[in-house]
């Protein structure tokens, strides 16, 4: 794997399954070798301030711009361009995970694309850490749970699927939460200071 | 996993890997339940005809539309919509196993896509046999080396890489072939008849 310096970030006005992918991406990537940043778009809400702050985890660096430091780039929780960095065009995009529809997207050469139909982005990390033998941290479980409660909205949302329900329960274990009673209390910090839009 | 009957075909002016690729979706996922039939949008060409023929397998049936027949399809060993049946647009994507560049594609909602950097599909199907535990039968192995042996003209092509060397070396030894000798006399019967050009 090369040593070539990637930065990993998900979309725009960022939410919680977005700051959490990154930094869970760029752990489990740095486990297997390659030199991964995570980054972000924009401003950290406040249901993502109580998660990062749970679990002690430092929130990605912000960018504007990729392509003034890095060549190769790899998405999370988006693939349409208008919702990436303004100069994703500018850069080689090596792999993409994601959950939601494809479209505006494009590439000159093949990468690892992946997306499923299911209700969070960190759902289909979970999967890679299995596939790959690499252990998750009470951390990384932390902000993978926190990501599919934030995505699910506690598993009431029409997009949950049974696999993300299995992977937070699992999730929840290893980061040593009460699903609900974390969850309720994540979600409320979220409601404090913004009205909740439609979800990513 | 629904009943209702989905299409997996592989592009237009089909080549060993797409047409294999559909024959080889079709035996994995009716192993796990879907109701799939393997379609294709063109004739059989000459090396193609070989693998088939050596592997004693049919031919996948001959398709100009889909939509009045199915809801739902599959695509392999392509994702651009230009290569694909003229009706794709009228028709649910619930799947795309590639190994090319991403463009001109979309979907109004989340669906499985699976494109990775390799020399062939077969080779990213093989990996899902494994994932799914699934026994490789000794057609389905033959079908696989031989896309494999194709789209990258016996390991020699740029686009091939480790992973699809390690898959053809252990699909050989199911399938019961020598490679360098199947794989010289199925290249030669593709050049009998017509001009090689360059492979999707
Ligand atoms: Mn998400
Ligand atoms: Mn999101
Ligand atoms: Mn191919
Ligand atoms: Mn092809």
């Amino acid at each position: 794997m090369s040593n070539e310096k990637v930065l990993v970030f998900g979309h725009k006005n960022p939410d919680t399954d977005t700051i959490c992918s990154a930094l869970v991406y760029a752990d489990l990537k740095s486990k297997l070798g390659m030199n991964v940043e995570p980054v972000r778009l924009g401003e950290i809400n406040e249901e993502t301030a109580f998660a990062l702050n749970f679990f002690q985890a430092e929130k990605p660096r912000l960018v504007e711009n990729v392509s003034n430091e890095v060549e190769q780039v790899a998405l999370v929780d988006h693939n349409e361009f208008q919702q990436s960095v303004s100069d994703i065009e500018s850069v080689k995009i090596i792999e993409v995970i994601d959950h939601h529809r494809i479209a505006n997207f494009q590439t000159k050469e093949p990468l690892n694309f992946r997306v499923e139909p299911v209700g969070c982005t960190t759902t289909i990390l979970h999967k890679m850490y299995r596939e790959n033998n690499v252990e998750i941290t009470k951390q990384m479980a932390g902000l993978m749970v926190s990501a599919i409660i934030s995505d699910s909205l506690l598993f009431k949302s029409p997009t949950c699927t049974d696999e993300d329900v299995e992977a937070a329960k699992s999730l929840a274990e290893i980061a040593e939460i009460n699903l609900d009673e974390y969850g309720l209390d994540m979600l409320k910090a979220g409601t404090k200071l913004e009205n909740r839009s439609a979800k990513q």
